[in-house]
């Protein structure tokens, strides 16, 4: 399977069927594994890109370079590699974030934007004594983080979508320590970005989901990006975490459907 | 991410962690994405190794060359190039059916065997009308034998489960109608072999998992094989098809575990 070479970092991406674009973007930790219920399902009539996001999975795993305009800049290199005029992008967490970076820098590459579950400015949201038990306890403070992130229900009755989340990070060759260290503690990475100036500036078809039992990115921030970008349509899930493409995979991928169409019409 | 060229065919692997390795192989038209569940929680402790078998996902697809040897043989060159002796296999469907042609083949690399949903001989319980059916309309006879062979339980209450394993064949990317013919009419392959006077060879502890609702490979083909295999143990798993791992990923997770155990002891 292939991957595209961009300033020496190999990002590492699957492509799956024919028609309408839609790129997924997993969350931090994670890979594209996250979108086994969506991949090869849309495929049937879409063409789908799945990439694993530098620092993670499949992809190189460089020291520094985790700036959100890195990342997205990541994405639009395996655009052009696949000859992808537009796409629907369909991002969770940090994927949503590099999903709205990309509006801001590559408008003319956005067909339609699936923002599940992110926000922006987040290390404002979070206390300093939480960023020194990152450094002191990372798997510890990260567990405790995830903890938070899934939904009772998904806790009580999907142990095993609890253990896959967990052991995207716990699995060093998913996801080494260093990146998690680079990542937080570059200027523009995921806990210092902030795009909030620039919402206004999105103007393509936006839905956000948010599950109402995440305590990561909790509803509120979700709904701070449904108000500024303009026309964004905003979603709650009932007994849903962090994690809604595989914490209740049906439910998404109805809703990704339903977005599709409104996009395609 | 690697693959090993085996007589001008590349087989797709992923490989994470560290410790006594498993080996897993997917069931006829899936990929390695179905042990999602499984690669990642078991790489915390063990060297997971998920290969996409000749003919599907990001393997090559030859026209030709679907006997059981071959598909078996492309296993050990992998364990060649990762340098595994020995290895755990778990193998669903036909997956079980290589993981048993392993064992004759290369007893030695064998350190135990996992068989989900698997059987010999499968073709002698196929009446000429179903090869026929097939020949006519394949997704559509394929489609049918799909469906009996997912548990009423999982149909009601995961979709995407269904859904993905559908799309599975349903995606040409994925897996192509040429492979599909040229499997079925291969003399050595998935349908036409027949390893039954050789079960009694395996002497490598063994445990077969097989699903009350599957019917596509029912009971009683897994029951022969356990009722063969020196020490076998058969355990059916209620409300469950022919896709324990996915189909109820958190029980099949901790029957694999238990094996482990066993098997290291």
């Amino acid at each position: 399977m292939p991957s595209v070479n961009r300033g020496g970092v190999n990002i590492y991406y699957e492509t799956y069927g024919k028609g309408a674009p839609i790129v997924f973007l997993h969350p931090f930790s994670t890979s594209g594994y996250i979108w086994t219920f969506q991949t090869l399902s849309f495929a049937r009539t879409n063409q789908c890109v799945v990439i694993d996001e530098r620092g993670h999975g499949r992809s190189d795993k460089p020291q520094k370079g985790y700036a959100m305009k890195e990342m997205a800049a990541d994405v639009v290199a395996v655009l052009d590699t696949l000859k992808i005029n537009k796409s629907v992008f369909v991002g969770n967490s940090i994927g949503g974030m590099i999903t709205m970076q990309l509006n801001v820098d590559a408008p003319e590459r956005v067909a339609g934007n699936v923002i599940v579950s992110s926000g922006t400015n987040l290390g404002a949201g979070m206390p300093p004594e939480a960023a020194q038990a990152f450094q002191k306890d990372l798997v510890g403070a990260f567990s405790g983080l995830i903890d938070g992130a899934i939904s009772a229900k998904t806790k009580r009755e999907q142990p095993a979508v609890v253990d896959l989340i967990k052991s995207f990070f716990l699995v060093d060759d998913n996801f080494p320590k260093h990146v998690f260290l680079a990542a937080m503690q570059d200027p523009n990475g995921v806990f210092n970005w902030n795009i909030s100036d620039r919402l206004k500036d999105i103007k393509k078809p936006t839905l956000v989901l948010a599950g109402d039992e995440d305590q990561a990115t909790p509803v509120a921030a979700n709904k701070f990006l449904a108000d500024n970008i303009p026309g964004a349509q905003l979603k709650v899930i009932k007994e849903v975490g962090h994690f809604y493409e595989v914490e209740r995979p049906g439910d998404f991928n109805t809703d990704l459907q339903q977005f599709l169409k409104q996009v395609a019409a």
